[in-house]
């Protein structure tokens, strides 16, 4: 196992020894690399995850896949169940739930494109297992560790949002209860944390580049980044995916809508096709400045 | 003016009219350019500014401008007045004082590449403006007041370094005071910021990228980055100057020293020469990718 | 409804009306009021928890039982089922599970005195719903949406952990998906929140005291402050204790251990029953000093 | 030396000893004593300072001062000169400078009241000094490292500020400036720190209360709070500084105006005569059930 050679100690030796053995890299160049539905993680290449945050319409989320899959994109993402801070919903941000899910399956068949959504709930991993490429485990469930051990036992791939309030070694040590059940295709994703009030410069997150580095130094896993949710504000998903790849992200999670100011949830983030489109190129650019590529 | 759409309200359009109108953009696309000793700020260059934390000596300097001007450097940086957390001394970090800026002045000379360092106090105003090419307020003089106005007035460029605790409001808020003193040569460095407890990766900061697109959305001053500061730990300054320039900063701001793990401050953060020169060639390569250049 | 009159925002009057109406005021006078076997909430009374981090054994719940009952606590706290941040459990840090919940079945019945103990999974609430008189829900699941209705569906009490990373907004939205279930008795916990890394006095949160008069300006629902985690620092305790019943909280939560330094966790936090006995008698001297009174 | 036993590293063992020996405690119960006018600090009084933000006119000085004298305050506070985030002030919100320096001296000579009151620049310290009792250090100077030297060496008391992001460390590590010069006369005052986004209940800083048991453990310093600038609200002054004299602190500083809501800064957070009254019967209470007592 290396040494943790961190002037900070946020994860100690010892952490990595004892409670993050599995996550923990054997050797500075140890890096996990696996395939999901033909799509290399850990490699140089970057996948690119586009869609909806909410899987409005049968309508919606057949036009957003044929969209992105042509413009590029390796996994169509979408929500069914999404977890809210309060428990009512306006008419317009309704869970699609079960027909979603049916949706993103047709969706994912017709355009022939690999699929990740989220699920919150033991009850309804066997279904969305059946269609799903990856499971999604949001930020609000990162530290429910039951369930976390739930979805590490459907064999699926699985990404691992980052809670925002959570620091690097709850992040790991949640990841280690999905490798303890033998699953070892485990994504990390960066969303955003919350800030000193001081620090802030739009009204929730700050993007945290730093982690991916941090991690990388400690985990074989590869870490994605998530500028949608990290920065809720579209001017800056363009900067801030930019530099997650030049930082060294593996793989990049985006919002995608045809017609973002009406999306059924934050409108402020997602970004339309045009704009995917400009961002996939320069994407390119500036992975290939860091020899790495986005796409297969 | 521009609108301030920003979702978040840290700086409000209240604030943009009233509180720092000289400070705030006139519309979408300006920007301030300038030449500082013939190097231009805010156009597609991106200024490089490299050196030690600390002058340490006569010869250190001297090497190292030597080595950072050959690489490619537009800056060199170097500090002979040093603000420390605590009032004692090793006889390793000592202050060179006047002794230093002479010997900055001699490097500035010999090797014909602009300089900037740090002041700290009103009366050493004058011998520093003699010879500096950018007067550098620290960040923990971010808020004294006084100080930046009568830094304003020698007329000479400032970089203004954020306060690790200020907010994106504090920040422009006190390099209006610099403008108002009919002084336009004002460049705005991030240098990391404090961070919830469970979001440290590293012992002390977390570099905040995101305000570099929050802040050009506002301003149209250059922002620098100082990925050293920021991270504080050495393998992660490569990463975070890409990012930095990946996401739209303006200058980057880099420690750099022969013999890194002796330095005489924070010796977990220089890089070496050789490592500076791969940086260089990195940076150019992502500043390519997002049509901007590094150095002249 | 009351107005909600925040100078900041993180609440809104919107929030208020439409995302938790059960959770708001009804006018500035409203406090809810209930009774727990006997204990009532919401009143002038402070109800005292005290009691071990975890159900190590029989003998040590029952010691604690009859020992803090004796010294006047309303509620026996203590962890039958215990999220750690890490899957692996030291041979002396295992959770006592169903063997635990019956242990401390005996010591309520034994020395007459309710308890309280979390619940963690869906799975568990018919088993420990029979024999606690409040379902405690860690910081960790504070956000595990389905789950919180679930235990709303039980009927039993409920107290919920602020997570430490959540806003009020967020502790407030998790508390309305309780009430709408029609489960009233719900009581508030503020447990430490994480920090800027240079606020950190101690290794892991910060207590808010400030949250206790910002809920209570906005809901009728008891506010208990736990000091033992907040601090986790045994020396912080009785302090931040008196300041809270000081600061108007409507309950405390306290870790008592008989041989603290040998606790199976967090060894640094809990009090032994000669310093409960201390910090019971100045709770009691600080709520007469503010018209209220600990214990019934 | 005492041993610091803290479990979080914010203050190393080694920092006691290298870099605040003056500061640091030098066994478990060092506490300094000394007196300012007639006002002991360090004992088991709690002195009272108390006064409007700014010295807006010379009546509203001599009113206050009248007043807050009456109803028992130990100390008149109230600025003359007071920085501001932005450089533009209004009709409303000016600095009377000079002429409120002199309002405050026949305040002081008029009610027989001893007085602090906030110096910016050195500049100013011969005039200041002349006529002050305690020269307060503002937040924003915390760290102007010259500048609190130079206040050292006028040999008035000292109360310094902590700033919004600044550590324990930085707190105690800036206060070691002034014991430096031979001045023993320092009085910490905790008046909020800057905090996550996510945990803000008011729209700016968060009352660190914690950080009172964590100084004194530290440092033999008496440890004031101000809750007024810590909550920037009101009503949550009083219970504010209520938790903050359960909890150990050495003084309280409050803001007391006339007519608050037309005070010509911050209007929302002082308290009128009234309210002043009323918080001090209720601080005499809370002081008495920690064996302590307000005023001399």
């Amino acid at each position: 196992m290396i040494e943790n050679k961190f002037p900070g100690k946020d994860v100690t030796q010892e952490d990595l020894v004892n409670k993050m053995p599995l996550v923990a890299k054997k050797n500075e160049n140890h890096r996990s690399t696996f395939e999901v539905s033909g799509v290399k993680f850990g490699g140089e290449n970057i996948p690119i995850f586009a869609g909806p945050n909410m899987i409005e319409s049968k309508d919606l989320i057949l036009d957003i896949a044929k969209n992105v899959k042509s413009l590029g994109a390796d996994f169509l993402r979408g929500g069914a169940f999404k977890p809210l801070s309060f428990p009512y919903r306006s008419d317009k941000y309704t869970e699609t739930r079960e027909k979603g899910i049916e949706w993103l399956a047709e969706a994912k068949e017709k355009y022939d494109i690999p699929v990740i959504t989220e699920v919150m709930e033991e009850k309804y991993l066997p279904l969305v297992s059946e269609i799903t490429d990856i499971i999604q485990i949001g930020s609000r469930n990162m530290q429910n560790y039951p369930f976390l051990t739930a979805c590490a036992k459907t064999g699926k791939a699985i990404m691992l949002k980052r809670h925002y309030g959570a620091s690097l070694r709850d992040w790991l040590g949640a990841a280690e209860y999905i490798l303890l059940e033998g699953n070892e295709k485990v994504i990390l994703c960066e969303r955003g944390v919350s800030v000193p009030h001081t620090h802030k410069a739009s009204s929730r997150y700050l993007i945290d580049l730093q982690v991916v580095p941090a991690a990388q130094e400690l985990t074989h896993l590869p870490v994605v980044v998530d500028p949608s949710h990290a920065t809720f504000w579209r001017p800056w998903v363009k900067p801030m995916a930019l530099a997650s790849i030049a930082g060294g992200a593996d793989g990049i999670m985006v919002e995608v809508h045809p017609d973002p100011e009406n999306a059924a949830v934050d409108p402020l983030q997602p970004i339309n096709y045009s704009d995917f489109q400009t961002l996939m190129d320069s994407m390119s650019l500036v992975a290939s400045a860091v020899n790495r590529h986005v796409g297969q």
